[in-house]
């Protein structure tokens, strides 16, 4: 099944981590991966690195809304090799039970992929596994091949105030 | 800050528990207070109990609702235990920096706990610590206090189709 975290709100890669955690806890292999996060900015990941049945690799670290130097074209091709891997550990000896695929909706919104290249690799995951793709702006075309989705909506959210991002709760 | 995970959608607890990765990858202290769950029904469950720096309490593991035989009144009595197990360890030798207060929503929304008793205990908590609430049904006086609310909007949902919950996803 394949299961979408969009929306606003918070919530979109953390409902993904603790799913990582819920599955692992059934003593499911997990594949982790994620786009425009670099390998150490997020507290999780350094919990993430040590766990065992989790394999979990970064690409395109560096967005260009936030990175202004970062060429559009080094991420595109970036965000190819992220889809070339995970093309290439679908099967073999590691049969994932879950694959989240971290802000590959955002690299779907902003062009750095297109849904049908991520879709022809996706119908190659077998059918019992579960995919997770996160990420503001899902597009369209995804949602209607998801089997779950859900909206994180922000309610009331500290940012609307001025009050920047503090280290532990947002990263 | 007081933050709210609320909605009919997926995301409430894996996106605490995701936090609780987050927070503990940047070496803070976490509680973790459970209810309605049980102690080893789902699965992240038997991997949050083996981290480090993580204290997790469950209480009232049996809900009316899926449990016909339980009697409100001692649902009522084990979530006012849950109530003064946190008030007994907001301070003292742990010092905790984010507090998880798993399904308080729906003990609030089902009149097991009164907001004023509960919001009472939260205002002793030193305010440089953190506060997740989960559950549906969010009580607007919470809501009200909360510095972010993030509502999970159901948009597509395999249970609307039938399809029973999977254990590794939905537990």
């Amino acid at each position: 099944m394949i299961m979408i975290n969009t929306g606003d709100g918070k919530g979109k890669t953390t409902a993904a981590v603790g799913q990582i955690i819920r599955s692992l806890g059934r003593g499911w292999k997990v594949l982790l991966i994620q786009l425009f996060k670099g390998e150490e900015f997020y507290g999780e990941q350094l919990i993430l690195k040590k766990l065992k049945n989790l394999d979990f690799r970064s690409f395109a670290p560096r967005h260009p809304f936030c990175f202004r130097d970062t060429k559009a074209q080094d991420v595109r091709k970036q965000c190819l090799e992220a889809l070339d891997f995970l093309k290439k550990n679908i099967r073999g000896k590691n049969q994932y039970n879950l694959i989240v695929l971290e802000e590959f909706n955002v690299a779907l919104r902003d062009g750095f992929l297109k849904v049908k290249e991520v879709l022809e690799v996706i119908k190659q995951i077998p059918p019992d596994a579960n995919i997770i793709i996160t990420g503001r702006g899902a597009p369209k075309a995804l949602v209607k091949v998801a089997g779950l989705v859900t909206e994180m909506k922000m309610i009331k959210h500290p940012y609307t105030k001025g009050i920047a991002a503090q280290k532990g709760l947002e990263y």
